[in-house]
């Protein structure tokens, strides 16, 4: 399997593993890029020492590191320092990626630029990114409202009316073969995996929320604000995150007021379940693709399944594009 | 191009054209189907006279039609009197089609149920439809929140897994030969469109709307309840309807209650746009495939177009997945 993504960054499956803050550390990072795929590291908030350390964690294994773009306005020290780290390549999501490119540019780091409608990835196209990651509202994490389906091939179609250089990435629901050849046929190069690698045994997720949340039907996610309000994280409006619905996220989505006005007592009740695990509380950031993940593997595993299905995918296009 | 879909009805292509309430007249379907795809009648709302009088435009054409599922619980006899035209397959759509399958196996007519949760999915397949719709969130028209690309592998898997004769669509931002294709590979037999066809010179959509609405990005819909409130049609709660974005929309869309409180007025000022057409007024139920389609064609047309670069498509996977 060749693709443009992999001729870009020397892969055997065109896979780029999801940075995902909190869930994504230097062991699941390491793990993706030695079998073949991009591993990130999940930089999130910007915390310079957590990171530092996962890319020690990573060691000689090719990672990059993603970050949240509006992140990195407030703490400019923060890019010298990471890019100090050699990463493979930045993945930058969510604000204007356009005050980072030059100093990633200038130590020849790749630039992956995750947007969430068609207008930005126009910017990010006109910015000349060397990746453009279209992201569907179907995705676990943080983003808009755009399905995967449709904004995919649209992206394909301006990246090719301007005769731009960018590779394309599809995310937002894919999790396996049958999904990466779908973003294939879509026109991307490749695909951006999140949950599916969530619960993986290298992520850092807390081991007793694995099963019972693989153990729901995609029905069960939900885009919501309440997870950012309880962990007084500021994002801007027009994001929201999908997560798992728990009877703790039924209860505050349609009234984020009354959330904030006993956020004291909210707080001190989340940072409980977090202890416990309890699973009433604690909504995961997980897409749509939960329904399609029935059990933990390890992330060579992931990707291993991958590519033995993609085979089998693909034979069973051509049986149907040839038949007898 | 050889799929269950294509067998169970003899089709050229494995397209269904959706059946569009007010869109999808007997012309559309019929110019459809003689292109080889299968041809709905739009009977949405349960109009019998004007059904019939589609089914006569229609002619020799076999083409079936689609009806809102809800609207037959309240009118019983309708039924009766569709079948009687022997429509080439029944497209339910939105509510429960258990009451409704056993007349329309009785005279031999193959039911499609299009559903748009996991939940509902399970339910059809328990019934044995004949075909599942899975129709995501990004479609056009009415639904609910699943994303085509991880909703579709996942209906497919549990068909695999019951071991059911179900055959299987995607509905919801496929809009050509990669969309299509992209559904096969998820593991659909076939391909749902509706928003390709909204504009074909076939269907009964106010020439007036075509271009302006066909030059906007697939950013520009949004799903909503004020075309509903203002036509005064009373949709379950859990429905909303993917629409074009307009002043009009974006003025309600979150002022349900201050809409029903001015509706006589706001009833007439809609009346007045269909009259004028005016396009800051109107919003077209059309989905976020609207960004792939670039002018109208008609249905012969757009079914060529689709089938012949279908072939490239798969060409251009056959060339990353056995690069030279
Ligand atoms: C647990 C989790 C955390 C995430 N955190 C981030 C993040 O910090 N930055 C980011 O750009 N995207 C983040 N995402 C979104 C991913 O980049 C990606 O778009 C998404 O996971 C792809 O969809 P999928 O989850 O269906 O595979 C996160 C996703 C998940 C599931
Ligand atoms: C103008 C329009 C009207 C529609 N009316 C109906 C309808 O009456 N009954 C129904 O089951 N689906 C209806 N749909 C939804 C379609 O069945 C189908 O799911 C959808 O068009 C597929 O997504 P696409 O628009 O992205 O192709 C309608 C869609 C459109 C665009």
């Amino acid at each position: 399997m060749r693709t443009r993504l992999t001729d870009a960054f020397g892969l055997k499956v065109p896979i780029i593993q999801a940075p995902m803050a909190f869930v994504a550390g230097g062991t699941l990072a390491a793990a993706v890029s030695l079998a073949g795929g991009l591993g990130l590291i999940g930089g999130g908030y910007g915390d310079a020492d957590w990171i530092e350390e996962q890319f020690d964690i990573a060691g000689d294994a090719p990672v990059g590191l993603g970050l949240i773009s509006f992140v990195l306005d407030d703490q400019p020290a923060l890019l010298d320092r990471v890019l100090a780290r050699s990463p493979r390549a930045l993945f930058l999501s969510f604000a204007d990626p356009a005050p980072f490119l030059d100093k990633a540019r200038k130590v020849g780091v790749p630039v992956i630029c995750q947007v969430q409608t068609f207008r930005d990835a126009c910017h990010a196209i006109d910015l000349g990114v060397d990746v453009v990651v279209a992201q569907g509202g179907d995705a676990g994490g943080h983003g808009q409202s755009r399905g995967t389906m449709a904004f995919v091939p649209e992206v394909a179609d301006e990246i090719a009316r301007r005769g731009s250089e960018s590779v394309l990435c599809a995310a937002g629901g894919i999790a396996d073969a049958r999904g990466v050849l779908a973003a294939l046929a879509l026109g991307a190069d490749g695909a951006v995996i999140g949950t599916r690698f969530w619960g993986a045994r290298e992520s850092l997720v807390d081991r007793r929320l694995v099963d019972p949340t693989l153990a729901h039907t995609g029905d069960d996610t939900i885009r919501t604000r309440v997870i950012d309000s309880v962990r007084r994280i500021d994002w801007p409006e027009r994001y929201s995150g999908r997560v798992l619905r728990t009877t703790f996220v039924d209860r505050w989505n349609d009234d984020d007021a009354g959330l904030r006005s006993d956020l004291p007592a909210q707080e001190k009740l989340w940072q409980a379940a977090i202890e416990t695990a309890d699973t009433s509380v604690l909504a995961p950031f997980v897409g749509e693709a939960i329904g399609l993940v029935g059990a933990a593997d390890d992330a060579a595993g992931v990707i291993a399944m991958i590519q033995a299905d993609m085979q089998e995918v693909f034979g069973h296009l051509t049986g149907l594009t040839s038949p007898a």
